[in-house]
Parts: structure tokens; sequence; C-alpha cells
């Protein structure tokens, strides 16, 4: 039995971030027709981040649509490993080559699990019902407290072997440039995420407004209102991310980069510089003429890419694209 | 009636560059049977250098095993454009958008014809019969006057939709760069390329033996006599192959990077700083690790390599990985 009329097989889906663990039953139309959620303990042992994965397990089993699950999809803070099912989510540091496809399969009476890193799931959610809906070949990417990202090649999501692929923000776009926390320099995330422009605006001497925090969306208010130095430093990560889309392009084609996370809300304030420099940055014919527009699913990508993961991974239902 | 005792089908291979039309028939071996070779006429218009072409297939034409032949495979200088079948080889000034395709069947009496740029030819090459056989996941390069290349993923050839795909020449490795012919800046091309070894090596005070050209292999061989100069610029690029090929590593996860073309038999003054900057720029776990080898194949993986693009393209017989 299911609800709200849902027909076919549902997929469980599972979002895990280093503040919350969501989960929901989604059906071959993307819709989430049970949700559960449970903050992901702080600094928790690894045993105690999986039982907040179990009871969100456990609340989507109680649900009458249960039966109707065929399979989980897990999209998870990075990196994972998907060849051996492990996670090791930099935010959350209880889960170190954390074998958490075993044991979700095995609080699901042994279903099939299909695991893949956080930014091929809001692709994998962008390319089945969003902003890359109908194109063959796509980058889609989220700026926020980090630089992810995830592609569609062929009309295909590509995981990559280990379910990592398409990580745009750990690539240097400048060899000479600042150290990254990943050990590499001049890294898109170094320059583009949303810390990294309050950083930057920072050091050049702009300051919040009274009473507020230092953050990318202080540093867009300050733009808006004509701070140069504000401007400049979103410029700048227009630059960094405009030089990772092109980059992208000449590797592989693209033809559309689908942008969302917490920096995409300024808007054309990262927008319109962005789509500027890219002209400068692909120049190439195959790789010139990429389309940059913003994701169009919010905080559900997450769930809903988790599912359209493990759709494709394992054949369930076609995604309609 | 096939010669050398050939089973199967042939393909009809033409490998276009600036300089040289080459033509063969290959076998589902991969080894070469039948050879036809021309200069690329000079500043020569399009119908001129389309002679040189039509020359070197009525050569393959009058072969004894040409009834055997059942497609066409091109890899040709770019950038090529698959989707039209057109090309426009920047060393060849008489071709722009030139229908290359129609043409060469036509030449052919309509046998399918497949086309690909020279760096996804060489690739196929190296996939099928060199240094990447074996591997699911694998970049190949070719460093030499330029800087090109091509992608294996998920075991196949990833022509990309205008078969352009792999250009890692001109990603931009480092975005305030150096301008690049192609209008970006910092390329890896702009930094790792033969002759940006020696212009680079000139600027700082380099000179070559009297009597030389100042060539990247003199350079390398100055390198080998202890030179500071010639060492650090061959460093510089081996550190922005080193920066592409992590970025590469990082968006589609590649186990295995092949380096060939004159730049590379430099042997160990190329390789050796290119797997120590290697270690710094591919921090991540599933970007760790890649392998850095030389090519296998040498002059002969165009010819090679464009049979294997036709037969990968049209199904027409295993590669045998």
């Amino acid at each position: 039995m299911q609800p709200h009329g849902a027909a076919g097989p549902l997929v469980a889906a599972l979002d895990i971030g280093g503040t919350k663990i969501a989960g929901a039953l989604v059906d071959a139309e993307g819709r989430l027709l049970v949700r559960a959620l449970r903050p992901t303990p702080p600094r928790a042992d690894g045993g105690t981040v999986m039982a907040a994965v179990a009871e969100v397990l456990a609340e989507l089993r109680a649900a009458p649509g249960w039966p109707g699950a065929v399979a989980v999809g897990i999209g998870s803070a990075g990196p994972v490993d998907a060849t051996h099912g492990t996670v090791s989510p930099v935010n959350v540091p209880g889960w170190r080559d954390f074998p958490l496809v075993p044991r979700v399969r095995e609080a699901v009476g042994g279903l099939p699990v299909v695991l893949a890193g956080d930014g091929v799931a809001m692709t994998a959610a962008e390319h089945w019902q969003g902003a890359a809906r109908g194109y063959d070949n796509a980058l889609c990417m989220v700026v926020s407290t980090g630089v992810g990202g995830g592609l569609v090649l062929g009309g295909h999501l590509l995981p990559g072997p280990t379910g990592n692929a398409g990580h745009i923000g750990h690539i240097s776009v400048d060899l000479d440039g600042d150290p990254c926390p990943c050990g590499s320099r001049g890294c898109v995330e170094r320059i583009a995420s949303g810390p990294n422009i309050a950083r930057r605006a920072l050091d050049a001497g702009w300051r919040p407004p009274a009473g507020t925090e230092p953050t990318a969306a202080a540093v867009a208010a300050s733009a808006r209102g004509g701070d140069a130095v504000a401007t400049a430093s979103f410029d700048r990560a227009a630059q960094a991310l405009a030089a990772g889309i092109a980059a992208t392009a000449t590797l592989v084609e693209i033809n559309v980069a689908v942008i969302g996370g917490g920096v995409s809300a300024a808007g054309p304030l990262l927008f319109d510089p962005l789509r500027r420099h890219l002209t400068q940055y692909a120049t190439l014919s195959f790789a010139a003429g990429v389309e940059v527009v913003p994701a169009k699913l919010g905080t559900d990508a997450g769930l809903v890419g988790a599912a359209a993961v493990a759709a494709q991974g394992l054949g369930l239902f076609p995604l309609g694209v």
C-alpha cells in the first residue's frame, strides 16, 4: 500500500551532512512522500552518529509506504568511497572509513544501497527535476561553506568509481595560490566559498554593518549598497568559478553549469561577473557558450538526488529525461 | 581477400595534422596493413588540402585489402566538430568549418566515417594497445608543440559531443597568468609546451650551445648537464602538468595519466618533478595515487587511434580491453 496514490517502486533516500541527517521515501516522480530528520550529533563517536541514521530509517520503516521501498540511496558529505561502501565526511570526525553502506543495508533488511557524494546527489536531482533537466552534459555545483559538484555526461550521471566525481571545489585554478585546507593551492573553494568571500573582503578593509556577522551574505548586502571592496570580493569568487567551469567544459564538453548553495543567492552579483569571466576562460569553440543558470531545487535536492542516484545505479525507474 | 592473413573487418584510418596526412588500413588487432602518406600542403586553400587527403584515400583503395574496409576513422588536428562533420585545424588555415566527413564519405563510396580530435584518437590508441590498456579511467596527453589529450571513463573513450573532450592543454591552472593564444590565461599549454619551456629558459638567461636551436630538447640537454635555469623551466612545466592532471582526477576520477609527445622524451627530467608536484595538487583520497606513465605508441598512435575511434563509435569489433 502506498500513500498519496503513488504508483511504482519507492526509494528510501538519506541526505547526510555535518549538521543534519535527513530521510524520505521518494516516488518515481521525485515526490517526497514521508520525511524524517535528526541533527547530526556533533563530535560524537561513529556509533552515535550511526544511531541517529538508524532513527531516521526506523521512522521511514514505520511509514505506511515502506513496503513499496525497493532500495536506499545515500548522498553523503564527502569524501565517500562507493567502492568500499565507506564514508569519511570532513565535518563528521567520528566517521573515518565508516562502513555506512553495510550498516544501512542491515538496518533495512538487506535492501540494495547505493552511495554517492552530496555533490553527485545534488547533480542527479537537478538533472532529474531541476535546472539541468533536458541537458545531456552538465556540471552542477553547490557554492556555500564549501564548493562541491557533480557531472552529467552523455545523458547519464557520472558518479565516478568512488562516487566523488565532479568535485570542482578542489581543482586548482591558481597553481601558486593560497594554501587550501585540502593540502593543495589555489583551489576554487579557497577563492569562491562563502567564508573565503567574507575573509577576502575583511582582509581588504570591508567591515559588516554593526551587529551583523561578517558572512558572504553581509558582503553581498554591502556590494548591493555600492561598496567597491565587497563587489571586488564577489568578482574574484566569480572569476575562480568561471575558470573552474571553463576547465570542466574544456575537459568534458558541458553545455550548462547549474549553481546552487547559499552564495548563489547573491544572484546577479555572482552570476553577472561569472558569465563575463567565463567568456575569457572558455575560448575554444566547443567550450564556449556554456549556459550558467541558478539551481532550481532547494534544500530537498539532497534527498531527491539520493533517490535518483539509486534509481540510475540500479535501473529502478526511468528518470524522465 | 585480406593481406597478411588478417581476418575480420578493416578500418581505413586517417591521421591529419599540420605537416602530414597519413592513412592506413588497420585490422582488428590494431596492425597497420597498408600505409599512405602525403605532406599537408602549406597555406593551401581547402580544396588543395582535400586533394591530398583524396590521394591518400585513393592509395588505400588501390590496396588488395580495401574490400575488407567497412568504415573510416579520422583523427584530426583540432578543433573538430564531430556533430557537423567539420574541422578547423589551427595549423591548416585553408580549412575553417571544412566539411571533411561528407567529403571523405564521398571519396570512399559511402562507408561510414567517424571523426575525432587527434588527442582523442591518441587516447583511443593508448587505451587499445598502449600504456592505458587495462585501465577503465585514464587521461592520455601529448606534450609537444602544443598540449592535447583525451579521456577514457568507465572503460570507454569519451570523445564528447563534438569530439574534442580531454583538451587539457587549454584549461587554466593560473587564472591571472600569461595570456594564451587561445584567448584565455595561464593554460597548461602556455606553461608546459615545448616552445614555452624553451622561451621561459631563454627569458631567464639560458642559452643553447653554439650551433643548436633553442628547443625544449636543447633545454633538456642543458638540464642534464646541471644547468639550474634549464632544470627550473622543466620543473615549472611539470608543475603545470601536475595541476592539470590533478584537476582531471578531481573532476572525473582517473587512475592513470599517460604522457607522450616530444617533450615526454625528456624522461625523468619531466616525470620526476611531475610526480612530485602531483602529490601536492591531487590531495583528496579519490584523486591521490594517479599513476603517471610514458606513452607506449609512437607516431603510429594517430592511425591506430583513428581506427579505434571508428571501431568504438560504430561497434565494429571489440577493442580487447
